[in-house]
């Protein structure tokens, strides 16, 4: 059977035909605006209507940012988008004549990693999206952990320093602000400031000021070696493989994946994340030990694994 | 189905007869010594053929503190007995012709919560154990979660402060350092040296030099309107609240319970927890929010929980 | 012999003439530009010259924000106007031909507290500014200590909290991020997300949204009694008291001073900063103790030690 | 003038001629007892009496480890000796018919690097002692800063992590939890047991289990090319050049010195301090730098430190 993946961004929506294998056969993506609800459901609707022109189509599974009801048709809540207790699978069904399911666009990814991706031999992983912002996905004995009220895997607000840097969610200290896009750009610009005598490689990736700093520049910047871009990969990546021990004191998986936009750094954020893994691990040697690996689905995971989960 | 649950301490072995629906029929206890694994065995043995003269018996389930292999058969690292993937089940078979399953100690005593205690009516728990260390155990959609090592639910050392406390595990920070019956005996040794001014109750409670100050001693001057003793569980229960805030953000539970012998501080402990949870839960007020609630099975969960998996 | 004293604030130039003992005879104030050097000399000199119409002056004493050269002539860098290793008195001396003095003015104003206001009858003190930031003053012995650099007192940026809050110094954790009035706005703000439903009385003293919440508007609900916005200010209280405590353990004065416009809260900041230093301060009752207490000076305090100092 | 120096430890006292440009002409060591006042008062005064018979004396200068009363002739506290507010001046008057002045030991240390040894061309600067402990001195303006009450210079008890290590002063996350020879030994302790696979050296030095762990055979490693001994000392730096960071906040000296027994590991531990300081000092490049260099008077500090302040 073929289903559809959605994959509700913050500005576009991005649908696919997706084989039982996890292959893409098509896909197809539509600009949104996310303050209108009503375009947005419109915009998906389109999505599947034009994919249902080339293929049978035997259900629709739809991803979004934010907490997912256990029953898998509503968002409770969601970050960018005006949803709460928002009846998404309703609204959808007067356009869509097709078994529909909501799902968190984290845990769709994740689960494509699962099924098909970095995770496909393995039972019980974390998957870690390191974007802007910080999300994830537990999956264990075969099984995607949704929670008792759709918010499991939202890694990015365990606390990782008592009174640490304010959160957008009104906390402080969470995991997010210390591993994601978001803090290396912070990271980079409070550098500029602090050492502004080692700033040079950056600035000149950006192009600008100081405060013009993006990830992608520290990206390029590590890359070309400079020393650096080269640390504040390395403290990203020791943030990261930090919590990534405390989540094995929870769930203690086989396999955390690493996906999202950070990335792209490579080994110069790898190997510090498995490095600060491995250094607070407890009891390190007496116990089977988790492997840290790159994502290997791209940026489709979101639409594959929503895909494949309407099929269960 | 009758079967036997089995609770190896560090200082004696505990068992009984359990029903179905999580009676306890008959107990018994030996004391044991930690660094003779063959008594320990011994000690197994004779109990369930003591039990056995009086019950038909179908499966043993024993439990003891560790890490316990994913066929549940041998117990691949212990804190307190000499065992390192040690064929626990495999050497009890010499001695038992009956289906044996090895497990958890904290993972039992949460199965004998979420099936007959406090979380009976609900689908997802943790079961947060607050004896002289911190352990744990998760439970989701009514399955335990047990790791892909036979180490999930180890809260106690997920890292609360960077740099924190010194934990015996090797680590600095651990969540048990902060929550734990260990936990409160150092702070309130602190507190004698700190605040000598406000800790007479506390040297009278334990009848000797500031030294001597132990767990129970804090509870009874708690539960006398101590304001220092107060104030130590206030501060425990703080921690125990914020740390299952971060549980929240992993697995999302419906429930946390809390046992162990701290509890006997009641809202004491449990109240601060409960403030602190709401104040570092993110996205409060978006969301289906955990209840926290005292253990109900008291000091023979890890029997009956044994005794029970034992049957699945 | 009278002294003029300047404050020389980010919008405007405030100047007196101050007789020996602290008095205040007549005073000045004139607006200004910060990004404008040369008429902020402007406007200094006007004023020096209209008190000294109607005053007979033997020296003048000129306060700012920033650190100031070992010799008192020149501002080696200043946070809010563009100075650089800019020779102040040099540059007034072309308009004024008195003797010229530059001050720290947060230096200067704990030297006014220190003559004249809370720390009169005493030797050794530091002084503390909770305005937007936090400033201080260390005083030892009857003398203001300035530092090798000129840059002694720097309270606000000692690191409270490892990792924690970017400070615009582009470290983190630093002081002035928990203590000072721009932290109070910001937890104020964070709680009105983490806790929407206790922040009715802020938003309705702000008269907007959440994010309209200033300093002020925390004051206001916290005389009235608001609950959160008394715990605000005994969190602020906290970090300040604990502060305090690290203050004793380098220069171990007699006296802590607290002013800046934080200070309106009156004991609802005092007491918590005098019950954190108290829980902090290392053996207490086997020594000595500093006592806290509120400025006496006002807003005329910078003028009022700058003039003294001139004197000097 | 000569004069003699007393430096009373906790299980010896060493005295010391001293000539007026800091050379030491001879010196002597008693045993002592510190549960026993007296016979360190008779100690104190055999050596002075010996001494003086080959030498004109003008002072004697007495140092020991405690809070001193403003008027340097009692022992406010020690925390090794059973002194409380302890007139320790008229006890040795009845021995010694000499002017005697009672000072800390770090200070007396500090005073000696300042006068005569790393500090000799300067005005304002910090010592720190880091021995078992970690101790201090401020010296500013050329005057040696003792403090209201006698406890000025007491840096190991700043908190560097809020509910950091344990310290004995009952308080949590004191700097000397984390930049002390005591601070190094649980470290490498604890290394033993997280890092059981890098431990090998350090056992071979220590000549025994993990736990026979001392410093000195941290050092020996580390000279000798150790990585996990490296890196001790690499974090041991780092947290003191972190507060010293801190220091230039509030005194803003030009030098810091850095004595006591962990300086042996040289360019190991100065090193990291350094390039720690300079990561934590804000507004760098816009403000002088205060220096860290490795002391230079070795053990006979603190006796030349209280023989020359004795003459003041």
């Amino acid at each position: 059977m073929l289903t559809v993946g959605v994959d509700i961004g913050g500005t576009k929506i991005a649908a696919g035909v997706v084989e039982e294998d996890g292959s893409l056969l098509e896909h197809t993506q539509h600009p949104t605006d996310p303050t209108d609800p009503a375009a947005i459901e419109a915009a998906v609707t389109a999505a599947v209507t034009e994919l249902r022109e080339r293929h049978e189509i035997g259900a629709v599974g739809v991803a979004a940012a934010g907490y997912v009801s256990p029953l898998r048709d509503a968002m409770v809540f969601a970050p960018n988008i005006s949803w709460r207790d928002y009846p998404l699978r309703d609204r959808l069904a007067t356009g869509i004549d097709l078994p529909i399911v909501v799902e968190n666009d984290a845990n769709a990814a994740g689960w494509a990693e699962f099924r098909f991706g970095a995770g496909e031999a393995i039972s019980s992983m974390v998957m870690l999206t390191v974007g802007t912002g910080l999300g994830g996905a537990v999956i264990h004995d075969g099984r995607l952990l949704r929670g008792a009220f759709g918010a499991a895997g939202e890694f990015g607000h365990m606390e990782m320093v008592p009174n640490g840097h304010y959160c957008g969610c009104g906390q402080e200290g969470c995991w997010e602000m210390y591993a994601s896009g978001r803090a290396l750009t912070r990271a980079a610009r409070a550098a500029a400031v602090a050492q502004p005598d080692r700033i040079g490689a950056l600035v000149e990736a950006a192009g600008g000021p100081d405060q013009a700093i993006e990830g992608r520049h520290v990206t390029a910047a590590a890359q070309a070696g400079d020393p650096l871009a080269k640390e504040l990969f390395a403290e990203l990546g020791g943030w990261l493989g930090k919590g990534i021990a405390d989540l094995v004191a929870v769930v203690d998986p086989e396999l955390a994946v690493v996906g999202g936009g950070v990335v792209d750094a490579g080994d110069l954020l790898m190997e510090p994340a498995r490095q600060a893994f491995r250094r607070h691990l407890t009891a390190r040697g007496f116990r089977g030990e988790l492997r840290i690996e790159v994502a290997e689905m791209g940026n489709e995971a979101g639409i594959i694994g929503a895909a494949d989960l309407a099929r269960r």
